[in-house]
């Protein structure tokens, strides 16, 4: 279904992977509702992932960048705004990558390097994006950027690692540049604190499934999809939203506002041994 | 412009009195994208104000109802899903009301019988609206329920009184029914948390212009108005989010992520005596 | 052990029942640590609990009053400043109770005499108490005011019902009314959202039992028990905070900033049965 | 005055530059109750300011380190274990500078190296300090790390600029961290985020002295002193705050709860001319 919610806008998407990613639905949703947009990803990720698929569905084209690299950004934009025949409407930043996670380094045991790195790829960039944009004045009045989070910058789970760190970062770099980018083009900067959703990205995360399961019973609407997610940002790039800015905008089934369900309650309750009666404390 | 976001949709919007109303807003916006539904407001507002003259522009009619009177809310709910034939899709909460205001009472010399009043009409008359339509079983799966709120229900506002407790009453009603509508229903409840609007409610607040002109400079974007806040409710009240749910979302130009902007220093610093020179503390 | 932390500091204690309350470790700690008070509870929690053994112990004595009865509180503090020999230093309310749970009313069924009762004993009466002090000028510069919440005003637990909403108003008041005390009298006025705690009031809350075992475990220290916050609430009275004000102060173990701790996850795990292996999702 | 709040026990603090440092008030209230400390900064700031004045007063040593450096680190806690006869029981990190600031680089124009030079100092010196001291097993169960942060973590202010991200990136370390440390050995983590205060440090953001004005009439009790900060220091490190962690404690006078206060309002006022008359906006 399409209400041309995007239509006649330009955007970039950053990090539509495979058919599992975020990104990508919001490609096939945004090319939907009319926008027209490149797609964008580090070599490596062209290379195992089906982008390229993608763009021929969309009928655009992809352009390699590495979002931490200033000189892949500069040519990124420009060649964007040169494609698609004028300044950007929408930008996602769906980017995300802590080596420390995927070396199994524990958060209490970090390489500084590597989490230099995590903090470069997963949130710096995001800088960068809207630093080199704003130099080449490559966004449109009204224009909307989003860029994907997770609840845990504002609370600790357990195995998310220095990711935390820098989705706390991340939403912060949002509020910074939301500022100026606010006053000085009337463009919007937020992040969607998404549901955990089982991407190629999430797989890295330990215990994903436990936590997935947890989630879904917490969320009295469930854990929100990568499908439902597109949409949300559809609307945070159309017409309809545009003094939202600056904002942590919770997309997860209302997990965020839980502190215990029903439902969560009773699975936790089955793995408490029945020896273990707390009752005794009342006497 | 219409996308037909609310296609086939019913719903029921309170809190309509003229046209500087952002319920008035969302009815003529509903109504373009494609939504039927009922006007409610207390017989002494459907007086003074020009409700019927919106429910012939929107093809609809006007129900009279106190919302913090359970056997009005029955009567009005039954009878909107009968006129609209079928269960409600949305329902918008734009009710605030404080006689502590009105009768200038002071926050620290409140009159308790007017507190209960205030807190009645302007909080929870939205539980009470919800646990009717429960009661009816009158809403339908993947409904919409916003209510209005403001910044006052997390930080004081000279002025604002007993309407900050109020808000704050509010938005935890929203959470808490939310938790058991969206796992029982799919339904989704949230308030939007805009900007000051200059609407006849606003009017009665203390130092209001100079609240005005302070959240405007603050606010990246500026303040938010009356209709791009109708436009925001559109998109809560369409299919595209879904899983938004027991959130309070800000609709502000920014104004909640700010601290200090440069455009109202510089109006606060025309407004310091020269002779104040506070350098002399560093010295 | 004993630092003198409130040598010389007058106040009034509310809420203490038994030695299982809050209340009655404050007052234990307040007497250690050198200051007189004054205690107070309605009449029936005087009938039944112990109050006049904590009195006989901290060489003080009960006045018995409804903290939601103006003429009441009005008695209680020109009784308290004219026993004490001066004015008060500190107070603190740690009154809480739902006539809708104890009557098994579920929140979506709520009773709106008895949630109007929820609402007035356990925040609207902090107000009161506020405002009759304020009244008679019964607080002396640099006075510390407290009031006990829980983490469920900013997130959903099940059966907690209608005092999460009674919790944010509460929150909600200590901001108000923080702001008009501190302008004018440069008194503090704080909450401490305390963990769930094993009190003859914590007992009515629905599956506490299970609460209570994901709490310690969610929370990297622990739930704090009454003894913890008992100390926490002498430093909050204490001069050394005094620049602390409309503040709700979590003292938790850290539960409000966990979102999953590997500990709560192991024993969640265990309630999972084996054939649901979620990983068939990613294929 | 001294109530012998830290008898025994020892500790590191860092940041202490001359009498206007918060960390050089928190070393003498340190002293007067009763711990032992070494002191520490970077070389370059030692030369510059009076650290070892402050030592011979606290009776204690200085050791040279640059918290940014692993190996520094190792050296300055191995040594303070050993000069003060122990393990450690407080630390307190009160380190912050941006290159980018100091050379006039505006938010949106950021030299990347010097931002990676900002986030290092300011924030991840804080992981390593922990990961250190926790690989040298340097903490004593029930120790308190403290970290000094401002509310432009949650806020944006004007001229902050990437200060605002390395507060939001330390105060989401000492959560990781904190989860971290708690389960392990009961040590709480936890940052204080202070008043703007004319310390050295304070004066490189832009238009301090206006936001000094500012931020003083907005909050109740006025702009917290380096003296009432370091008063609030010495509780969170004594016995009686246990079981606060991960938690971010606004000690700032009631500004962070605030929207807009009548003295603020009332400066605000007299700077906005009379012919802009907003009243017309409302007939």
């Amino acid at each position: 279904m399409s209400y041309n919610l995007l239509k006649g806008k330009r955007g970039i998407i950053f990090g539509a992977l495979n058919e599992h990613s975020i990104a990508w639905k919001v490609a096939e949703r945004a090319y939907e509702e009319g926008a027209t947009f490149t797609l964008t990803n580090v070599p490596v990720a062209l290379r195992m992932g089906e982008t390229q698929k993608l763009a021929e569905k969309c009928n655009t084209e992809v352009i390699a960048a590495d979002a931490a690299n200033v000189e892949d950004l500069e040519m990124l934009i420009s060649r964007s705004v040169e494609v698609l025949g004028g300044k950007l409407d929408f930008i996602l930043h769906s980017i995300g990558m802590s080596p420390n996670v995927r070396k199994g380094k524990h958060y209490s045991e970090l390489d500084y390097d590597l989490l230099e790195k995590t903090l470069d790829v997963s949130a710096i960039s995001f800088h960068k994006v809207l630093q080199v944009a704003r130099k080449q004045d490559a966004l449109n009045q009204w224009a909307s950027v989003l860029a994907l989070s997770y609840v845990a910058a504002q609370r600790t789970f357990y195995g998310y690692n220095d990711m935390a760190d820098a989705k706390a970062l991340l939403e912060s770099i949002a509020r910074s540049f939301g500022y100026i980018y606010g006053r000085e083009r009337n463009v919007r900067i937020n992040t969607i604190s998404q549901s955990p959703t089982p991407t190629t990205a999430g797989n890295g995360i330990k215990m994903f499934d436990n936590l997935l399961d947890f989630s879904e019973r917490m969320s009295p609407l469930g854990n929100a999809s990568a499908d439902e997610c597109a949409d949300y940002c559809i609307v945070m790039f159309s017409d309809l939203t545009r003094k939202v800015t600056m904002q942590n905008l919770f997309h997860d089934g209302g997990f965020s506002s839980m502190g215990m369900s029903l439902r969560a309650m009773e699975q936790y309750k089955k793995g408490c041994p029945e020896e273990e009666d707390p009752n005794h404390i009342y006497d």
